[in-house]
C-alpha cells in the first residue's frame, strides 16, 4: 500500500526522504489557506520567495507584492497573508509574489520532491483526490511557527491521513498522532482557537477572524502545484 | 505562573531557550525507563555517553558497560537498555556507563539547563513533585526515534503537563497537543502498542514485553539528576 507520513516541523524534514514523493505543504494560519483561496479566485500564479528584498525586486508593474513577518503585513507591500486579501476583486487575473514567516520557507525546503502541492481545509477534498490520482507516497509537511510545532497544521495533516485511510498506510508515529489529535478536535475545530497559547497569539495579531475563516472546509476545488518557481493550478 | 513546554524531538531543542529551566529528558522505550529503574534498584550512578568507544574506555574493572543501537544490545557490552537488565540483582552497588540511540544524545543536548532530570512512567509522581519543589520553568524533552517524533515519549510529556495543571501553564502548542494526545490514550496506554508503526517496530526488535513493562506507573520514587557527567539520585 502507498505510504503517508507527517512531518511536524520544517526543521525535521531533513530526517525524511522526499525523493519520488508528493509533499503537501500546510500552513493553515494563513499562507497555504491564502494561496489556495487566491488561486481559486482567479490569480494567475503565486510566486513564493524567501526574502522581502526578493519580493520587492519583482516590481509593481506586473505583480502584486505580498509580505508577512510575525503575523503582520510588512510596510511597503500591497498586503500580507490574510485570506481576506485574496478575494476575486483583489487577485483575479493577477500575478502575486509572496513571502511569509513559515509557509514560503517550507515550500522552498520541499522543492526537490516529485511534486509540491499546497493544502488547506479550503481544498481538503481536492487535495485527497489529487493524492489518490498521483499514486505516489505522500509527506504532509506542517509549516509550524518558526520551526516549532503548531496544532492547526497538524490537525489538517490528521484530517488528510484519516480521509486517505485504506488507500495510504500511515508510516510514522507522527501520522498516527496527527490523526488521533484530529479526532479530538474534528467535531468543532474552533475550540483550538480557545486553547491558551493559540488564543493569545491570535488576539495579539488581530487575526481571529482570519483563523476562523481558515477552518472552513472544501470551499475551493483548486490544488496549487509548484511548477518551477511558481504556484499554479 | 510557571511555564511548561514540550519539545517533540531533540532536533527541535535549538528553537527553545533552556537557560535557567529544568529539562526532563524522556525516552520511554527504553533509556529513561531503565535509568530510573536502575537507580531505584541501587545502582550508584549511570554515566550517559555518546559513543561506543567512549563507553568501552571506562573499562570493566569498575563499571558495567551498556550499549544499545537501533534497539539492540551491541556485541561486546554487558547489556543494552532493556529495563530487565537493570534489576537489583544486576545493578545494586554498581556504576554503569550507558550509550543509546536516542536517550543519551538528548541528555547531552540538555546539559546547559539549570537542571537535567530523567523522567519515565516509573517515576511520574516523583518527577512532578520534584518540578513543583524546584519552582523553575520546565521543558519536557522527548528523545524520539532518530530525531523523529514518537508517541510514547509525547504521552508521558502530556501526562506530566496534565498532572501539573494549575501550577505550570502550558507554553506552546506542543504542550497542549501532548496533553490532548495523552487523554486519548490514558485509559489504556497499551493500545499504543497495537498501532501499526509501533507494533511493527517493537515486534521486529523483540521488545514488546519491555515496552509493556515501561508503561507501569509510579513504581519508582527516585528522580535521576545529571551532576557533572553522571546521573545520580
Amino acid at each position: 500500500m502507498l505510504k503517508i507520513d507527517v512531518v511536524l516541523s520544517p526543521a525535521l524534514l531533513e530526517y525524511y526522504d522526499i525523493s519520488g514523493k508528493v509533499v503537501v505543504v500546510i500552513d493553515i494560519f494563513r499562507a497555504s489557506s491564502s494561496i489556495v483561496y487566491g488561486l481559486e479566485n482567479g490569480a494567475i500564479e503565486i510566486i513564493p520567495v524567501k526574502t522581502l528584498e526578493e519580493c520587492l525586486s519583482f516590481g509593481r508593474e506586473n505583480f502584486l507584492l505580498a509580505a508577512e513577518r510575525d503575523g503582520k503585513v510588512m510596510p511597503g507591500f500591497d498586503f500580507g497573508n490574510s485570506p481576506f486579501s485574496y478575494t476575486r476583486e483583489m487577485v483575479e487575473g493577477k500575478r502575486i509574489v509572496l513571502t511569509t514567516t513559515n509557509g514560503t520557507h517550507a515550500i522552498d525546503l520541499a522543492k526537490d520532491a516529485y511534486k509540491v502541492l499546497i493544502g488547506s481545509f479550503f481544498n481538503q477534498k481536492a487535495i485527497c483526490d489529487k493524492l489518490i490520482q498521483l499514486g505516489k507516497d505522500v509527506i504532509l509537511l506542517c509549516a509550524g511557527w518558526k520551526n516549532k510545532f503548531n496544532i492547526e497544521d497538524t490537525l489538517f495533516a490528521g484530517a488528510v491521513v484519516q480521509e486517505l485511510r485504506g488507500k495510504f498506510q500511515p508510516e510514522g508515529d507522527s501520522a498516527i498522532a496527527a490523526q488521533d489529535l484530529y479526532e479530538v478536535y474534528s467535531d468543532d475545530m474552533s475550540i483550538l482557537l480557545t486553547k491558551s497559547s493559540h488564543s493569545k497569539r491570535l488576539i495579539q495579531l488581530g487575526i481571529e477572524q482570519d483563523a476562523l475563516f481558515c477552518l472552513n472546509r472544501n470551499t475551493c476545488s483548486v490544488v496549487p502545484v509548484l511548477v518551477g518557481k511558481s504556484l499554479i493550478v
